[in-house]
């Protein structure tokens, strides 16, 4: 041992190999197991699929329960599904085994009204392992939701919260783009929709958080998926929106607006809460998704060892900066 | 009992009787004790001395041992002085009756690098006591290290933080306005600066809970209080200007800018982020020092009952919500 956070790295599609990079390069983490499923990565050296020149020498294996068994870790940091109900079986093994967990599982961000079975299973095996198991990201996990809450510190009484994420897809990579459904026509985008794969999946859980957070009931919440819809097609989209809105005595106060398409014009973040005083913060330009959820992960490990046993959320964690 | 926290107010100046208003209107706090030292207010009821319609009957009292003694609470507000020294036998006082405190004293931010004899007298009675303390306002304690901390949770890396806090001083209350000495000639302005009364205690704070969040060991910092010269009358100040340096290997890593003035055109809060990725957050017209400082001291008692116990910074504190 040499004083470093010892980390197992689950899931190796395209933000696993990210993972990899961005927690290989800081010198308080050691990287000490890889799990896929994937038959063509097991067995294979994270050296080689990374293209690092960095000292890892760690084989890819099939087996999580083997790899706990044989290196000591401190934290996994799992990217492997975003629901919640696929991956409940593995943080149930990690956390016996006495590892934390940080998860990009977007269905783990604010589990505890969607399953709070999963939830307390969970919470309950972390607890009693003296570990905790934490779900972070750019979105859910920080901008409609984390971000919010730490705003509200500073206000005497919150009556709403409105929260934009403006981006303009023109610049992302051809995967996004796809994801987003720019191109479409409208009645393949509907199609897409009824299939399910162009939801962003995660409003209603950065719902669920900021009213956690606030302590507030939601009787209801929605989540409405609509196409942008081409200025010069009218019969294609230029990508997705996505609105949530949240319920509190038949009143709107939770609005989240999420808006990705080509050549959107004012790319932003923005936070709007309306209450004793109002105030407004945006980030110009917005911040990219991919970079942010990456980082934020990488920089919850250090958090999440140190934190309160059990399944924590954004809401309940202390601030996790960007620590090298 | 009745499931609320119990909260006794210590200090009834301006700023204590603004935390009765904040404290009182909360259905989730009681406040079961007052103490002040000034002999005018002494035996006074918090009603009468503060003019609400609540239900408080508490009397003022200048012995702090013992309302400790007589009511039993969750935490005490304390808002008596800015200067560490000054306040650190109430501390202790207080902890050793197994009460937690949330403090707007200044100095007590980030107590670890200017005063580390007092630092562990105090976390060692919180901890051995299993209470909690922790200093926390807008400014320190929020705006200008809380948030910029917060907001590099999304980074990769981090190489150097600026933040602007531009307010315009024109509609604020006049001892603010005297506060920033608007109006004074610079001889004035020279003259009351060398008397240390000019001065915005908690730039050094800022610096050092910044730098402490992100694991920066900083060599050395200024602090540079300056006059805001009008444009009518180049003698005179409309305000002040004070310019935060912290530097770690001979780079200014962290840039902190107050300026409060009377017409300042662009008041504002802005942090600025360099790193991967840069990262630029605004919140136009700026924050109201005064409503902001009393409700994150309000919003924070909960989080605080709940903490780790010891001596906790908003760089190791979870998140602080407005939760009624």
């Amino acid at each position: 041992m040499n004083g470093k956070i010892r980390i197992i790295q689950y899931g190796l599609g395209p933000i696993g190999i990210e993972m990899v990079k961005y927690l290989a390069e800081r010198p308080a983490f050691e990287i000490v197991g890889a799990v896929d499923i994937s038959p063509d990565k097991i067995g294979r050296n994270l050296k080689e699929l990374t293209g690092l020149e960095l000292p890892l020498n760690v084989e890819v294996s099939g087996n999580g329960a083997e790899v706990l068994k044989k290196v000591k870790a401190d934290a996994v940091v799992l990217t492997t599904s975003s629901i919640l109900e696929r991956i409940t079986p593995d943080i149930i093994q990690i956390v016996s085994a006495g590892v934390n967990v940080v998860s990009s599982c977007e269905e783990l961000m604010y589990p505890w009204l969607t399953r709070p079975d999963l939830s307390r299973q969970i919470d309950e095996a972390a607890t009693s392992n003296k570990v905790s198991v934490l779900a972070t990201g750019v979105n859910p996990g920080f901008l409609m939701d984390f971000l919010p809450l730490a705003l509200t510190g500073v206000s005497r009484r919150v009556e709403k919260i409105t929260v934009e994420r403006i981006q303009d897809a023109q610049f992302r990579r051809i995967p996004f783009q796809r994801k987003i459904g720019a191109g479409l026509t409208l009645a393949e985008f509907e199609e897409k929709k009824r299939q399910g794969s162009l939801r962003h999946v995660g409003l209603t859980e950065s719902m669920h958080l900021i009213s956690a957070g606030l302590g507030w009931e939601l009787e209801r919440t929605e989540d409405i998926i609509s196409p942008v819809i081409s200025e010069k097609d009218p019969n294609r989209a230029t990508g997705v929106q996505q609105l949530g809105r949240g319920f509190k005595k038949g009143q709107e106060v939770i609005t989240l607006r999420f808006r990705a398409s080509i050549g959107e014009p004012d790319p932003r973040e923005r936070i709007f809460i309306e209450g004793t005083p109002n105030l407004e913060m945006r980030i110009n330009g917005g911040v990219n998704g991919d970079v942010a959820t990456c980082s934020i992960i990488t920089n919850a490990v250090p958090v999440v060892v140190d934190a309160q046993p059990g399944l924590r959320t954004m809401a309940d964690i202390r601030i996790i900066p960007c620590r090298w």
